[in-house]
């Protein structure tokens, strides 16, 4: 992850937090107090964001944290994950950001880390989507890479992915598909990744033939899976999309696919349950 | 919500999600076709940013979209909530951002509705809390009150809310509970609200005899909850917090606490299911 | 005040200077030559921003001030409130708009010591209001506290104040005053505060019934002031505000209120005479 | 004035304003009520900043405002300024900043004019200083024009200026004022005026023949200006500053200088009394 | 191209050109004098960025331009290429930013047609490099596929280059060149592309066979790029980089090379000299 | 330049070319493998902007530079510069920013020192002109500096430069040029150069008559520059632009204008040949 990015998103979250200053703790807590605090969690997991948590305190000043556990390390309930030492009003002040952060990207390593696991012995790889929170997606993205998992195209710049409705456009504009593609692959720069998705067994020929990276089968069942595996027969990646949850992505990765992508890591995955327990030096 | 705010977390949601352009679009669409999409409901629930999806297009330019439903809305399956049409670049550029926080927004509101509708009948209000996610509380807190929920504080810097933490410093530093909550009131302009949280019922009469406006019964079972409002005897507001879920809120609201915040509402919902389907101009 | 608001106060004034750099110090000073210099009270006040002072010329680097006076300490003329030293050239690129800063946080500290003081053995609190200096209200309103003053709300959106021109668009939709209140405490969250401005004394009684935390009666004459808080009984508190001046306020406390709001505070305060003198190392 | 800077002033100030929306509108106001309001005089005065008025009513959206008078114009109380229609909300969102802007701005025009006015019949010229607020200095140039001053230097970028304190770091690293200003004379883009600050007869002549474009008399009695003109015998403009008030300023100028600075012109201006009267659509 | 990303170059052009607007328009021009111009070419070229051009003035506002010519079109001397129209002040304070760009964006395309065409009849790409200038990468990017030229990776976080300094450190750190690809395969997500360049024949086997998509040859000669070429065999495109200019850009290319990788196409391209030819309306 | 200047260009430029970070880095290099590096001269010419090298490597963090060389320096093909050392990830996500910066502003104070040797002994000067590239102005001009030239003015705030197309204005709109003049010299502050272009012989009696500081002789042969001299007599100082190219600047000067203007020196400078070696800590 960049650190200006990071950064950033930590200094919009306290602006966001308090515009004008924590008016409890002015109003309350002694001017020189000071605060002792462990990172502790409440349900087991893994790791993601602890160095995120850390810089919170590193850049509201006046509070430092040491880490204790690394990112992309399984913890049990009650382990201690960070100590936080400082001023009492620092600390209080970024404890809620800090938890808001690590909680959030525990919570998504946690959740890919139970993908991961399930298709434990076959070569399926489980990837992310861009069905991530507007404006975190470098921690989210970090977040799986720390699950285990690993990370589709980053954003619209940096590989093609043409989708069912970009498809839909090509036909309404009467341009073949594997025309289309070939004329992409000559106009884009040699770096650049072309994928395809198709929800058609009929469609795959077509696509592979044009010579893609990769083609996605979206919402095919396992038989059509295998099926279409066989069509493809080595030429580009498969990656297998759509209706994929912890009861079905065992069965999908044993059909052979390379890649499974699953939204549900990032949009859907629920805070971890951490919390900061306050000491006083 | 101020547009400001709005227009500020759908550009940087654009930045994010394409650096350098759309290339799939750029390398397959034609410049000029059109393209004609609707938002749908995949699953039941209520409606919250259709505002912030139709702005989407907007920023974007060269695309429009129609808002059918207003926010705060229930809707079914496979209701038609708004379309959207011009340029198929602009439409198909916007699509996922779009999709991204008006899906995170509805989801919000849904699962407060649930949360709302268990205590009808009480007079117990259901309020959010900061762990909203960094940089979209502007957006989250909208969608609580589009689930018909009420907003607890904004930020650390409109309402005084003393918790644990701050009680165990004030321990720690000599300073008596009732003694900081006077001082605080001085200090403090007379439209800030004081809440203080307590965990025992024998830390009631000392808070509420300071004159805070509002008690928090942190953790407190239903049978406590019932005698620290006795004991608060109508000088303050209660609110009960911490073991809240949707098994538990009825009955939490039954022992006649004013407010209770739930911490699941923001941090724990699940993007709902709006899909965008695209037809051809 | 928040850290990241104070700098981001101080670099845009650094770079309203000097777009290009400081073509003076640049042709004029020998690049390595150093200086130390001292701020000087040239009348007496309150002291307020004296950490803003120092800020400067952290933020420019190669020169560190020592503050020896805290804000909210009166001095008298004479009085060195800090030092600096450094290169002569980042001294004299920060000189004028450390001045600018603190002068005008010490103008209102001071000015709003002589509201306080003369209102001095009443329970009245003197307060301020947001007609403070676009981009400024953060330091304004921390110089009102310097001078023994109170916030009013910081913005908008902390704390309802519905004035004339509220009332006149409620009559004019045929709204029932006393209804608005009570739909908006319906609405609101808990913990935001309701004040309601009047300018007749009929007005009152309706206002208070309906529930608000502070009734604002603008313009009144003391022995209106006196029978309105007859008339509030206890059951809000009162603000005055409109007509305050330092000939007037002390009669306005004597009369019960326990809020005036005075908008010279900030819009009106002269920027107090502080001056830098600078030695040669 | 630079559009963009305009803008950026009040965005800013609103974002200040209200982070996160307007409470008292939202919760008090029918969404769809209309206002209409008049930016009445209540005082005499310049006007200065009108359009930046009606800019913000434009920016915040759902209101536009009509300029009824231009800057730079004289009016009396009473008179109205410019009227505003549109949104009640918006109106009330945007009365109290547009008020801010424009109070301020025409406190400066009209506080300039009277020095403009009391050295009509010299050919001095009176220019404001490098003493604006933080942030608003675009504005408060503008506002010294309107009032009939001139500008000095915008920025220590776009002219040299050395003052006493440039002079002490010169004498104490043994470095001649005249070979400083010819070696700054060799260093500088031709476009770069030169200006340099004596506080003694004695300077003058060095400072002259070394070929400044204007020195400054810096806290010289009437008799030392006309005295010190003399020595300057027409080889550079001669600019007053110091003890300037508006006691003071006719003598001043009569002495023959040709520029005289007043810090008190943007420092220390009082915000003009206008006020929004609102009625209602 | 970002429409934002275009924007935020112009605002700053615009802020860095005039930070308190343009004294001379200002002073000389009437305010309401209009202005009508064309570009024109005085030299021959391929148009790039004429869409930046107009936009320059759309931004400004009180102008406008239409565009006469399309970019990536070839023009001869004296070509109109596009005509303005507006509020003279408007337009000639566009003027030098809206040539800055449309000069420096042609001067690029122009030199990569010169490098395309040279390589005709060969299956050669000519592909751009990182040597851009900070901030105007989108820009000249654009700029070189108008030439006819293709882009390399836009950014660090998009492919995998790596290049002799990368190698050097694994080399260090005792880590076999082709255990280093075949890791980072394994780490990376599937559309990310990785191109690994060399400088000598006898490391191209290692790098094809641990399975890269590119492999560089960096400052070959003609005879050990067939001798290269040879070795892979097709299982890797082939990239020449280094001593690539237009006299053996040819030579080069008809080696069989897949992409010819340029710097020069940035960052030693020649503005190209177009005019504003104002016309008064 | 301005500290902050500076940081603005070289973080917008870390942020353009990472948008998500260093794939290569953080796939192929151990995460604790340090580098050490020069950066070294691979032909002659001047140095500028080496603090602007090693300052990105301390934005980057992890690595930093030592600087050998200072600017304006003259230096041979082998020079060792300045060396770099930390981690090998931060370096070489360095490399290629800082070398584009110093590669840019020494190209462009090479060809500056060019045309300032092709002058001496004349007492002309070289200055620089607006044609810079958008965003990097501070840089260029500090290069032109470090060249050995001077600097026009920064910007259209600091001087009036009155071209041919403001005289085509102010033609149609029936105003004469000397009345023009001496309008704008009686609204501008005493601080403002007037500078104001010809390209007629017959036009120069009128402005220099009306009291410019500079004229600009436009496009004069060095016949026409001289007889042009000789009718300013020194009233003004003289500017020649147009046809200025190292063949031509000598003549030019010669003829005995004060200052030269060359467009070339930032519009066309070509990037020096600067490397950085990486040797393994």
């Amino acid at each position: 992850m960049n650190p200006q990015t990071v950064d950033d998103i930590i200094l919009r979250a306290l602006a966001e937090d308090a515009p004008w200053g924590d008016v409890t703790s002015e109003a309350f807590l002694p001017e020189h107090a000071r605060a002792q605090a462990s990172l502790v969690a409440r349900e087991p997991g893994i790791l993601s964001g602890i160095g995120v948590f850390a810089r919170v305190f590193e850049l509201i000043g006046d509070a430092t944290a040491d880490t204790l556990v690394a990112d992309a390390t399984r913890f049990e309930p009650g382990a201690v994950l960070a100590t936080v030492e400082g001023s009492a009003r620092a600390v209080l002040r970024g404890e809620r950001i800090a938890l808001n952060l690590v909680q959030r990207m525990s919570g998504i390593a946690t959740l890919t880390a139970r993908y991961v696991e399930a298709v434990t012995g076959t070569h399926a790889r489980i990837v992310d989507t861009r069905k991530t929170t507007p404006g975190l997606r470098a921690l989210e993205r970090r977040a799986v890479r720390d699950g285990g998992g690993r990370n589709h195209r980053f954003s619209l710049s940096d590989a093609v992915l043409a989708k069912d409705n970009h498809l839909a456009v090509l036909t309404a504009s009467g341009i073949p598909l594997g025309d289309a593609i070939r004329a992409a692959r000559e106009r884009l720069g040699h770096t650049t990744h072309i994928e395809v998705e198709v929800d058609r067994l009929d469609q795959i020929e077509e696509v592979v033939a044009a010579g893609v990276d990769t083609i996605m089968l979206d919402n095919f069942t396992p038989a059509e899976l295998r099926e279409g595996i066989a069509i493809v027969a080595g030429r580009a990646l498969v990656e297998a999309s759509g209706g994929v949850n912890l009861d079905t992505v065992a069965e999908i990765a044993r059909c052979g696919v390379d890649i499974i992508s699953v939204g549900a890591l990032t949009h859907s995955a629920r805070a971890l349950d951490l919390g900061l327990d306050i000491e006083i030096a």
